[in-house]
């Protein structure tokens, strides 16, 4: 395998290394400026922390910032790319694909994309997928459909099967599109490449619906969900309005963080209490969520409760606990579990209520995404072609501080971004649903 | 209570009372042609039943059509009219309202419209709900809302003490909006009225999502309905194209028609399975529905199914039924039931599948009501006023064959429509489908 | 050619021809009723003129109902179809060539259907456009697309040459998928394939986002049309009420029949005037829109003016006419007449005014269909198809009462469905508006 | 008027004042972490600029941090607060509106909010336009509805009768909510304020659909806009592929400044030609536009154009140039230019072609927000008021670096956000369309 002409390149915090061969063609339309390795992002914009770094001498964290360099590490017209999607559909998978495989035919004049099927299965001989020949025809019009062309599939597979299986398809680039799991699927993929000696760009994009990933300020899809969470959130309302002791509970994503469920409860604003995993609450006792519930019901004669599918899971810890095929702990039911609680609860009281349970969760993720993500998606996509055609490897494609950056895949593997509990986010959804700490005190 | 100058006059089918005193004033806007109680709608368009009908005398079964009559029996100054909307929500109830209040206030100049809360249990004192007085500032902008300004309930009330309340408020006209409990509390209002020898109108317009309302073609928020179905729908598609043998499932409302189920299945047209209350089907065995879901994963990889909530009931036969507040038998729930069903089987063979379950009636049943429904609504609402005030009683407003209609409560009260095993819409399902007929051989 | 069997079949009001030949396989799927040609349809379902009628042995003026036959004419393994849309723009159009192949691929085992490109140019070698072998995977995913896949043209082309390319095809049936000059072309066609002895069917899809085709009470993409509409009303409405004497003016399609201002102003129901090329109204004057507007601004502060693209052509009668290219007489522009008139009339006056025109027409006529047109199209398009392989010729499918039918082309062609000035929607358009006849007295 | 206790303080680049009196109340509510002047966002986050200024010892140009304080310069019980909304309406008006009522009322107790109807003409007594006395109850519903509950106008007013009503209302609070114009209002009555010797604060939050508000990365409707405009680019792509020789043409957004167009043209991505203020270009001549076009068509038979309200002024450099009431130069009709030009380009040619016009433009500015837009809304207005009560005047309230921040008004004022030619986002919409520079060589 012979496409690259110098090894790769890792990006880091707080350094830059220095690309060089390959010049690119001066043809008509790349009359823009070049991003340069030395241009890098503060990780904090706040000021005093930092004046007192620099006269310190300290190390300032930044970021590399993402974009077309003036050098290119691949030959274009012997390039072989791979890419796959893994893990939970996510609204602008097709928007991400579409836009790595125009970027390659069109940007760099790549001719070879491989779409693998299935997520990491595509690599494992055993299933049977096939491999798609990705063409500007065959995603030009898919932008508007949700899921993914490619498909997906959840759990791990062997690291070194998938490796095999880029060597035997002489990939030099082979760009990634999935969660947790995946960046650290990504990680380990990349670590064996370098074992073995081998020059295989590994570009990752950062796919959570549930906005949590490390070090990056906003996932894609994560707008649109958000929009469609609104809308059952309003269906709610209008359930819980219309009947005597009306209760309307939703489930929404978020099994670590609580992104969608604070961030729609403000678009919506007719939320009483957002349960976030981040923020414990009690259920029972005087300072507890049901009876802040009751006390909501006699004032004004109707509730809207939002949960996180991963909040309260205190309430569980005597059971087993789940795990799902990635290996993530899987949440045990929250929303049914408050459901039944609180109809038990209000049943046990001779109050009458009227408990309608709305759970999204399938309909948003299956959505396509909306103008707004398209567009985040369609930068996303052309920096992951940049970053891969310049030589660069063990990173993803994030942003930060409204610039598109690279950051190492090492950084964001396995920490996680979560809604801070004294932060203006949660403090706007304490003030616009009052709901008060909902915990006992000691 | 004296705002009656007649007594009120109960429509029936082939047969026609003629309407007579107060003359409606000759103001500039109401240069239309009025409606006369001889317009009648034919019950049966097919010509040669007809035919022979006809010739051997028979009487034709037709409906008296709704709209503005040129006498009106109650002197607008002094009468009081209600309106209560009950059961379910259902998109365009707002749309109801705004146009009963509009039509009385402005086409009849009534200025005494009460609002009844929480569907009928307003009309009972020891709830306490208040009364609402409705006008056209406050019913103006509700278009867009879904839910119903007044709310509901669900579940019989004492009707002696409805009509207590009815006389003690001087109600002179009750619009009533609600399904087929509300339809037959309505008969017995009626009756009660009848057997006190007061003169109150009672109108009822017929509200199903399920538009398994008898005799009426369409029922109002149907379309609504079908078009979100259509969309969770979509959802479920791009989960099951996904994955491998990825499954969707979607539980639809249809207790004991499968109208939306049919319907949005049409729409969506990725839809390998609907399953009715109409249509019996089987689960186990070589013909039925467990067996043909997994020939479809065979050949094609994914699957979609629709079920309406009350189909397969069969399945559930030994367990209690239950029944909801308002008496009907509530079906034990086929969409969990499936789920656990096709996973077993599949768990069982060691096929793995991945099978995603979207329910999405409450976002359904709570949304405002789209273009086709608002302006259905405005006429159901209009019509309703018109038959109020011209003093007709006992009837409900249907559409039949193109036009607003009348229909005898006790013609409606108590019988479904269906969705036809041999007609067109069930037929085109099947060729949409290709879904074969799900059953064992005897 | 010797596709046919027999020789095909024209239905007309009031008479039906008997069906023959092939027998349809027995296969599991098909186990529903057929249609019979003596199933017919009554034009008129009012009871009053129907008996008369009968006892004086009249002919009752009825359509045959559409559907499949239990015979069919053409042989499916040898047949070529061909599909054409022609015209402009409307929603449904790619649901009608999806739901026509998929009908006659897998109902009927037809596997030669040839799509035309652009309308009638694609029948004249001179424009040298492709010719577009459909088959089910080419259509299966076009639902969600607006605009035809197959394009369109405006503007007549040689009956003879049409001809000549379907007998140099070898076509057997063409459906074609048009306005008022297709319908008249459909008949034209048909008209030369009787003189040239040809057994080629010939069955039309009405295609008018105006609901204008005579007897047809609904045609495919006018729902959809409303729905945005009504948007456009919306937004013309809050930029009214936010300005000091704002007015928004709103032009919608509606070049002969105001259906879509009628029905959109209901929908909407803040509108204050609407015009229709029904309704005769004057501009100036005591009585005239100008004044009227005046007093509304006076009386409320902001005003909503809905026009069809047809209204107030009096008012150009002095201009010279112009014809678009399919040989329609194109209105004069209404909308921008009636802005820049109201902007001078207040200007003069010294009455400070804020006008916004917003003319949606074309992303109207782009749209992708809505639910409730999806399902109607694919019952149009299998209703066509069911037509065509039955044998029948020179029709059109057509829904009526509630029910579809066969229309015979030479019915409708040339006529024109309008807006009924004394019927129920027009009635109810001015009880929403409450504004008056507009007209001077004389 | 005495609710000041000690005089307003104005933020400046660079440079913080220290806040002191009134302690906020320490209710449970507010248990969060308060923000410090101190606190304080880069401008610029590019890192090498930064070392070498600090190492220089220069000035870091920063912005002061927006959020609650923990201490506040007026007493609630007493203060009367302003709310006027000027200039063209935009998405998310309703929501700040909302935010800022919703935010004084239960955030700090203000009990006298009052809404200046029609803009700045609400202060003019001459138009005798009312106050609206705004509460909780009348905008806990106003989020789905487009425009602005308390309307607007354009153009300037006295600033010596705004400053005049301010007093004689006794407000201490005035928040603006507009645009460049409503800008440089704010910064003069300001001025007129400290002349005066008054201690009244003024608070802006900066209006523009354009997005370009100097110093501000994000203003609210933006992202609305970009979707609703995504829509009509398919509409003109819709129609264009469906006709030969089919042309999209679409206006858009934007006298100064190209963001909407570019933005949406990524989002749609089916766009050929996008034409910007920022970007000069030819219409004639071998480089020019027409000919581009001529070769697109010849190519593929299709095009699509987006062309900002403010591209090509150069054209029309001849004609006399008009203002609208705001006293902004009007930008001569660029989309209707187009048209004709184009149109008689390919007429003079003799090539046949279609081309299709849409204006989506007050469609768009009239649309309810969508949630993002929704939740930036919310944040814009609750620091809006907390920056109000802690005494702070002559900012407005802007977004960079994904922080909420004080800008003082003199720095924004006059100046103007624009796309940057060599940057990112205008690179991506050349990659996107292929277009070229559509400049003859000279």
């Amino acid at each position: 395998m012979n496409c690259h002409t110098i090894s790769t390149d890792t990006p880091s915090i707080g350094e830059a290394k220095i690309p060089s061969p390959i010049q690119k063609g001066e043809n008509g339309l790349n009359v823009y400026d070049f991003v340069s390795d030395d241009d890098r992002v503060l990780l904090d914009v706040s000021i005093t922390n930092l004046v007192s770094k620099i006269k310190d001498g300290e190390t300032i964290p930044s970021f590399e910032k993402a974009g077309p360099r003036n050098k290119i590490y691949f030959d274009p017209s012997k390039l072989k790319c791979a890419l796959v999607t893994c893990g939970g559909l996510c609204p602008g998978l097709n928007d991400i694909i579409r836009s790595i495989v125009l970027g390659l035919y069109y940007g760099y004049n790549v001719r070879h994309i491989f779409g693998i099927r299935y997520g990491l299965q595509g690599f494992i001989p055993k299933y049977g997928h096939d491999i798609v020949d990705l063409t500007p025809g065959l995603v030009v019009n898919i932008l508007e459909m949700g899921g993914s062309i490619l498909g997906s599939s959840r759990g791990p597979q062997s690291i070194d099967e998938i490796v095999d299986s880029l060597e035997r398809m002489n990939i030099c680039i082979l760009f990634m599109v999935g969660g947790d799991g995946t960046i650290m699927a990504a990680s380990k993929i990349a670590e064996i490449i370098t074992q073995r000696g081998l020059n295989i760009s590994i570009v990752a994009i950062p796919k959570t619906i549930d906005n949590d990933i490390f070090m990056v300020s906003r996932s894609f899809g994560f707008d649109t969900a958000v929009e469609l969470a609104t809308k059952a959130i309003q269906g709610a309302h209008n359930e819980a309005e219309a009947y005597p002791n009306g209760i309307g509970l939703i489930k929404l994503m978020g099994r670590y963080s609580g992104f969608i469920a604070a961030t729609a409860a403000l678009a919506e604003q007719n939320v009483n209490f957002v349960l976030i995993p981040e923020i414990d609450f009690d259920l029972a006792g005087s300072g507890g969520l049901l009876k802040a519930l009751e006390k909501r019901l006699h004032l004004r004669g109707h509730a809207v409760i939002v949960v996180a599918e991963g909040a309260g899971q205190k309430l569980f810890e005597c059971e087993k606990q789940e795990c799902d095929e990635s290996g993530n702990i899987r949440p045990s039911d929250i929303g049914m579990f408050l459901k039944d609680a609180i109809t038990t609860y209000f049943n046990e009281k001779d109050i009458e209520t009227s408990l309608k349970y709305i759970d999204p969760s399938y309909m948003i993720r299956s959505l396509p995404s909306n103008a707004n993500d398209s567009v985040f998606c369609s930068f996303l996509g052309r920096n992951a072609v940049h970053a891969g055609m310049t030589g660069k490897t063990k990173l993803l494609i994030g942003h930060w501080n409204d610039h598109f950056v690279h950051i190492p895949l090492d950084a964001s593997a396995g920490k996680r971004k979560q809604v801070e509990p004294r932060g203006t986010l949660w403090r706007s959804v304490l003030e616009a649903t009052g709901q008060g700490p909902l915990k006992n005190e000691n």
